[in-house]
């Protein structure tokens, strides 16, 4: 990687890491994420604050999107407007040192609701998604892939995307676990990446309803964490809020 | 509906009628389906033909699918390319007297295997499918729609998508039986309209698949029609061999 790739990914990580840093660090003090929800929750609706506890019991980390390759930024917007969609938290994204542009049109602010990593490499994200305990599944088109319909989406799944033009990448496949396909009867063998990723996401959202009654399984600390951040993305000035609580000292 | 509107709507109707209009009329005369595959046979690999058939086992016309509106006719392409891919052979285009221009690069060619319908207006394309039996769902997003999962795909069905700026039009909403939506957990309503209409074709096609264990469900009679059309479009020149043995009186 040349020098202007790597400060490129610098600043692309830095700001995407915006999206899923620990947002409860005021003036070098961290506040619990319930110090958060209580400090904020005056400024939410309770229309609003409904939906968010509406949106929290249907999250879950334990499927997580991986969008490979940046040749159109328009399908990696739409792939994590379909994520957010169907309710799944962590977004990968793996720019192989490209550069990464989204489209606030297509992703329809859905990023502020999500954790998006950005890694430079396939093998940096593989490893730390394998690390994160996930089983990394990539969509490919070969006689070696299964059907998505075989898969066990309670179990933690990685789902990888490859990009328009080339799909998942050699290395990405040979890192990968598995390789499965959405079978389509017709003559057209091969989705738009947008389309597909769609698809595979609906589809794992069905299985888990289907195998285990429930979609979201966030547990009470995951929970906390993230109705603080999505306080925080969903309140005016959150921040000069807390800060101003915890100058004042006055935090409950 | 101006006289150039007229004209433009006319046009494109002649255009995509050669998707669906018999292709057995030769010289005045018309063949039956069963003498065209015969005649074309021998000009499609072994290979080229197992698809066909496979193609064939998964296609129905109990689904149709509907696109209503041209704001961005990529979108329309990406939907016929999702409905031919998951095997659902009438495609209905309302064109509202606007125009209607292809992408070919997002169709992937899927126009020519699907029987493509261009109506003028909501009330044609809607008189249409009611007089061929079809119950009118419109996918839309409001408090009468219910989950699509609540719908029964093995029964003959329309489903409707809007635009991507304006949705199905009030027109077409006072013309459906239904409404229905995709239920999403997250913070994001609203899908592109190719993502929402791929995931609801898929999810027809899955439904279709749970509720009677098969998804393609053609009779004899449409089989045969439909084998012959694909075999007109998957032979080079099909329509000069099949005149030649008409001229030459060489008929099956």
């Amino acid at each position: 990687m040349t020098e202007p790739e790597r400060e490129a990914a610098e600043a692309m990580r830095s700001l995407w890491a915006s999206a899923g840093a620990d947002p409860f660090v005021i003036d070098g003090r961290r506040l619990a994420p319930e110090a958060v929800t209580a400090l904020l929750r005056p400024y939410l609706t309770d229309e609003r604050f409904a939906r968010i506890e509406a949106v929290l019991d249907g999250r879950t980390y334990t499927v997580a999107t991986v969008v490979e390759g940046l040749v159109d930024t328009g399908n990696v917007s739409a792939v994590m407007r379909s994520a957010e969609a169907f309710g799944f938290q962590p977004f990968h994204i793996i720019t192989g040192g490209g550069r990464f542009k989204r489209s606030k049109r297509t992703t329809q602010g859905s990023e502020k609701w999500l954790d998006v990593h950005v890694w430079r490499s396939p093998d940096e994200g593989a490893a730390f998604l394998r690390e994160a305990g996930y089983t990394l599944v990539a969509t490919h088109l070969d006689a070696s892939a299964t059907p998505i319909d075989t898969l066990d989406f309670t179990r933690k799944t990685a789902l990888i995307f490859g990009n328009e033009r080339d799909g998942v990448s050699d290395r990405m496949l040979e890192l990968a676990d598995r390789r499965c396909i959405i079978p389509t009867p017709g003559f057209v063998e091969s989705l738009n990446i947008s389309v597909a990723a769609a698809v595979s996401l609906y589809h794992a959202y069905r299985d888990r309803l289907a195998r285990q009654g429930f979609h979201g399984d966030l547990d009470a600390e995951a929970r906390a964490r993230l109705r603080a951040r999505f306080f925080m993305k969903a309140v005016k000035n959150a921040e000069r809020i807390l800060r101003r609580a915890a100058q004042s000292g006055h935090l409950p």
